[in-house]
């Protein structure tokens, strides 16, 4: 087993001898400088395979930007909402915004870019009623109507970005410089663009990759007047306008969008909403757009005999890895935070590239790394959800990001680390070319489909809501379990019918969300489609919402097939007498703990005899199956993520797709663990997911049956008989 | 203090000699028969002050309903779903109903009355698709669209009175005859009503009262094939329907009415569905029938000497006692059955009649009167429901049903009855006449009014069910409180604004409802004119999901003036901060209890800072206040029945109408406590509404403080200084 390479590591000045233990320790094969630090001049004598260097295209040349303000980068925003009680109304245009972020743009367009709404109305106020006042700050409306609501849409300068914004307020940095992002569709930040990077590659003769951090755009991150975070969307185009950007649109497109096409009733086309058109042509235009000026960016790179990674992650906007022109920008690699399966799978599967790596928590920050804290832990946990991921889509490479003198001074930490990295190389030496054994394939069914990979239910990167942990649970459990994994379009679907490869479908979400479908589901195709499907043998798992739109008598329009409906108040008035959980199902086997399924959806009741209910309480049904035509539906209120609904789910895969007599191939009963198996390499894989000694039996790839104690956390490589 | 009057006593044959010591002991003046039991030959005997005898209109004439069946009553039925899997589908008509209550009526005009819907196109297919085989009972579609859902929506004959169905079923009847109803749009039917009654009539020269039960149409009650409900719909107009009541329709309102427009998509019109101009119109058009050919039956009974009391249940459709037309029948009085104070309210509010009548509960039936039973204490909660209600609004008399030899065999039983039966009347000796202290006037507004006074969320009477019972507490609060209540319609305000006396609003119900509003909300007028009227100085309370309807950036449309909104997905990528609670408010002074918000809705948040939020938990906002103006919103999750929730809501009320230094007038400090003043006698009644002992703080109507210890139950009289 190698115990070299794979692995990066981040250095910082003045702790050269030290790192170099390190990197014998964890066999680190490419060093790379953290934000907040500088790579080291004496970073060649650390003899690295490989030298990153961050690299800021649209930031950090603020005497550029200053010098340009009319290529400032811009974002439509829509002010507070106000209530005319006169027939006069008068607010401050950026009463709640963070005006050290942004600035009102009074000049661009005001005619067609400042636009009063009448919010009661949903309509536009003519501009004839509405009096900017710059020195003040205000807009007047004339003629209000008493007692409806108003906003004014306007553009706004960004002056900071928010990335630097962020590390810079929560790091109580002083005296450094803010730094105000310039825009790839201005002419002349296009040109110094180029010309800085021209520029800096001569300087860095010694950094063998450039790594991206990242291109031009932003995503959607607007702070608040009391410097907190007001309105985040790591998927969010918001900070892509300019006017050169609509002048182009309307040129490719054909017409023109208005400030309200941006705002979005004050939505901003965040990524629940099922999108609309012309949010789409725009997605498109900003990808195509910057995919070429990143090709272009990365070609020089290349010209300099350097490959280029991207970091998918803040200014990555239009950069879409699971876009249609990705492959035209021409990455080598491509580098993003992993806190979790899904995180893991979003990189690891994204193609086009050589290589992609997974930068792993925590962080070797003071938030893990305090006086009598273990940080070993947190990185145990982040191997243990990420490790099920790699073990179905490795990715290449894996390391750390912080201050590594930080990380030194926990023994276990970085002994712990030293695991992994050993552990994470194991797997790779073993996998890597084969294909997991994956009898399944699960098609998740959304308003996104491909472009969305991996990327469900995100508001800010990482974080987990109130409104998204039961949904996020589905895509984590699928992230390491032993079935292949697509994303499908409703657009594609209702077109062009399911793919021949898909044997399950499942649509999860909140009735109304892109990934519930809301009015998508108003579509004879879709759901004909799906039923005939469906009838010849498909399976549909349904989990929240599914396929929830008001129409004919049904609240989930698959209700048919699921054997479930919703009440949604307009049948109180049948009797409900369905009631009995079918006990000992094939689904619920595994079961041994009391059945979460987070903010679960309520009253939700069978309504054929036929529907299997598999948990019943509180008056409604959470959890069952039912069959239909030669395909069944299973119904699950919410999966949060855990050992047990990850093998919930599995089962109701199973039970949907109709194979559960090839349930025990490759299968260990205990939940908390999993078989990965490789045919084509006669190996297979016995994990254990948690943090504690489990028991379990298993089945190998011939479904013979075995016993086996594995240590916490254990990943035990065997022979596969065939 | 009067020991007789005002109570009707159930009696029965071969029972006479106990039945007098009951009479005695309950101060009954009035006799009646109970469902079941024929009114005794020697009834006279018992020298009541009135005899009262049941009286059925449209059913228990068999021979002339067999003889007349195209004069049998009917309804509109829609098939079960069925999703097409080929070009053709077949399905039995009846699928699912009870061919014992339900006959399909083939004849009835089946080009235009026969109709196959394809629910997943919302359309009507051809009748040349569609074959409908008497024999087999089936239809058969051609041409349908693989994987689409249809339904045949088709009359048919109730064979069978609901109520008798009912009676029958529950007490296993044997060897009884089933009534037919027949319809009293049927020329036939409608001579032999006149008739029967006549003759009747001078039959029964010793009754007093005729009580009917009831006219012409049974509310909505259909039968599935396991003999159970399957549908039910207390205020349903679904078995109010014939050939002649169309083409009476057709030619009063000038166009005609579809199957569609009665069976609605499976909904049946039922009161939680928004209701349609077409539901509205016909709802209108029977009424007025009904209200035609009830005065003229009712003439009869006044010519005849005799007074005429309508049964609020059973055959009532179209006798609306809120309704337009229900002076017009000219009753004397109507009786109706009593489980709380929302439906002793119902039956007590009711204008145009000299008197109401409330039978209580619990029925004299083996249920509740079983050996080792206390239906005492059933008795006695029922009457402290009651009490607070008839404090408030009384009703005229009180009684109870059933066997009376089976209650005569619980003397604890008799002995409370005995004690309610006195306490009533002299609750009644002292407030007839009075009005009691209600310095706020509340209006309920949802989008049926005054016509569903004290009748809203109701789908089978007197039933609390999961989707309800957090709407009916705001109801059953109002009904024992001191204040004045109105029902208001959401087009009566939108029209003509919010009436003068109005102190505060209530909007309570799920989003969608008639109760909430749904797209009434989606109305200009509505919002604005609250919006000023709230502004002005006006209260609003929203309770679980008000005023929601999802547009222009908002799902609560008064979100302003309520100072929260709700989650549903679109704005989880906004940061909430506001989570803090503002303790020592005004509208949680009297909380002791946790509280319980019942199936409180999800995700709601505080979008403002001048928003109190008085509970949070669970990461959402279930109690808040605001001001808007110069007046103020409430907004509550939910609200079951208990008294810390009443008292919630009274202190909300107060607070949303500014009249917070009012409240210590007439108020006890107990929650389970309450006051009722009745200036212009010069007293007040102190009320425990619990079974157990209370002490508490309490002020009199010049607001000066007292202590108090109340028994359990106990009602004390105390003179008012003025």
């Amino acid at each position: 087993m190698r115990k070299h390479g794979r692995f990066t590591i981040p250095i910082q000045a003045d702790f050269m001898e030290e790192t170099k233990e390190l990197i014998r320790r964890w066999g680190a094969d490419a060093v790379r400088n953290s934000d907040g630090t500088e790579l080291a001049e004496s970073v060649q004598a650390l003899h690295p395979a490989k030298i990153y260097a961050a690299y800021f295209v649209a930031r950090g040349y603020n005497e550029f930007a200053r010098t340009h303000p009319a290529e400032r980068q811009r974002i439509f925003l829509m002010s507070a909402r106000h209530t005319a009680v006169g027939a006069q109304l008068s607010f401050p245009i950026m009463e709640g915004y963070f005006e050290s972020q942004l600035e009102p743009d009074y000049d661009w367009d005001p005619e067609h870019n400042w636009e009063v709404r009448d919010r009661t109305q949903g309509a536009s106020v003519s501009n004839e009623y509405v009096h900017i006042d710059r020195n003040a700050g205000t807009v007047t409306i004339q003629k209000a109507v008493p007692g409806h609501v108003y906003t004014l849409s306007f553009p706004a300068f960004i002056n900071w970005d928010p990335t630097q914004m962020y590390n810079y307020i929560t790091n109580n940095w002083q005296g450094r410089e803010k730094d105000i992002p310039f825009d790839v569709h201005g002419e002349m930040s296009w040109a110094f663009m180029k010309t800085a990077l021209s520029h800096w590659l001569a300087q860095n003769p010694h950094v063998d990759v450039v790594r991206f951090t990242t291109f031009f755009y932003h995503f959607t991150l607007v702070y608040d007047k009391c410097r907190r975070e007001k309105y985040v969307d790591w998927l969010g185009y918001g900070g892509a306008v300019s006017p050169a950007a609509l002048v182009g649109f309307e040129k490719e497109y054909g017409y023109k969008l208005t400030p309200e096409d941006f705002v979005d009733e004050g939505y901003y086309n965040n990524s629940f909403r099922p999108p609309r058109k012309q949010y789409l042509d725009y997605m498109e235009y900003i990808q195509k757009y910057v995919s070429d000026r990143a090709a272009q960016l990365v070609e020089m790179v290349h010209q300099d005999g350097k490959e280029a990674m991207m970091f998918l992650g803040d200014n990555w906007i239009g950069a879409e890895p699971y876009g249609k022109y990705f492959a035209d920008i021409g990455l080598d690699a491509v580098v993003g935070s992993v806190n979790s399966g899904v995180t893991l799978r979003m990189i690891a599967d994204i193609p086009h590239v050589k290589y992609t790596e997974a930068r792993f928590l925590p962080y070797f920050f003071p938030d893990s790394f305090y006086p009598g804290g273990q940080p070993e832990i947190e990185a145990r946990e982040n191997w243990l959800a990420a490790r099920r991921a790699i073990l179905r889509s490795p990715v290449s490479r894996i390391g750390y990001g912080g201050y590594l003198s930080l990380a030194a001074e926990f023994p276990a930490f970085v002994k712990c680390v030293e695991e992994i990295a050993d552990e994470f190389r194991e797997i790779l030496d073993t996998i890597v070319g084969q294909s997991p054994y994956a009898p399944i394939t699960v098609g998740v069914l959304n308003c996104w489909g491909e472009l969305r990979s991996w990327q469900g239910y995100i508001a800010a990167h990482g974080m987990v809501y109130k409104q998204t942990y039961s949904y996020l649970g589905v895509l984590e459990a699928l992230s390491g379990m032993a079935v292949q994994v697509r994303f499908l379009r409703f657009s594609d679907v209702a077109e062009n019918g399911v793919p021949e490869d898909i044997d399950v479908i499942i649509n999860a979400g909140d009735a109304g969300t892109a990934f519930s479908g809301g009015a998508c589901w108003n579509n004879e195709a879709l759901l004909s489609g799906l039923r005939m499907w469906v009838w010849q043998g498909g399976g549909f798992i349904g989990i929240g919402e599914p396929s929830a739109y008001p129409s004919q008598g049904r609240y989930f329009q698959l209700s048919d097939v699921l054997g479930v409906e919703q009440e949604r108040g307009f049948t109180v008035n049948e009797d409900k007498y369905r009631t009995e959980v079918t006990e000992g199902h094939f689904i619920t086997a595994d079961v041994t703990e009391t059945l979460n399924f987070g903010e679960c959806k309520n009253n939700v009741y069978a309504i054929t005899d036929d529907c299997e209910i598999l948990e019943y309480s509180n008056g409604e049904v959470h959890l069952s199956a039912h069959g239909y035509g030669r395909g069944r539906g299973v119904y699950i209120a919410g999966l949060p993520h855990s050992s047990q609904n990850t093998r919930l789910l599995l089962r109701s895969i199973y039970y949907a797709a109709g194979k559960e007599n090839q349930l025990h191939i490759f299968y260990a009963e205990n939940p908390c663990c999993e078989v990965h198996g490789y045919r084509s390499c006669g190996k297979y894989a016995l994990v254990n997911n948690s943090m504690e000694s489990c028991f379990t039996r298993f089945w190998d790839g011939i479904g013979a049956e075995h016993m086996v104690q594995l240590a916490p956390g254990e990943l035990r490589w065997l022979e596969a008989k065939s």
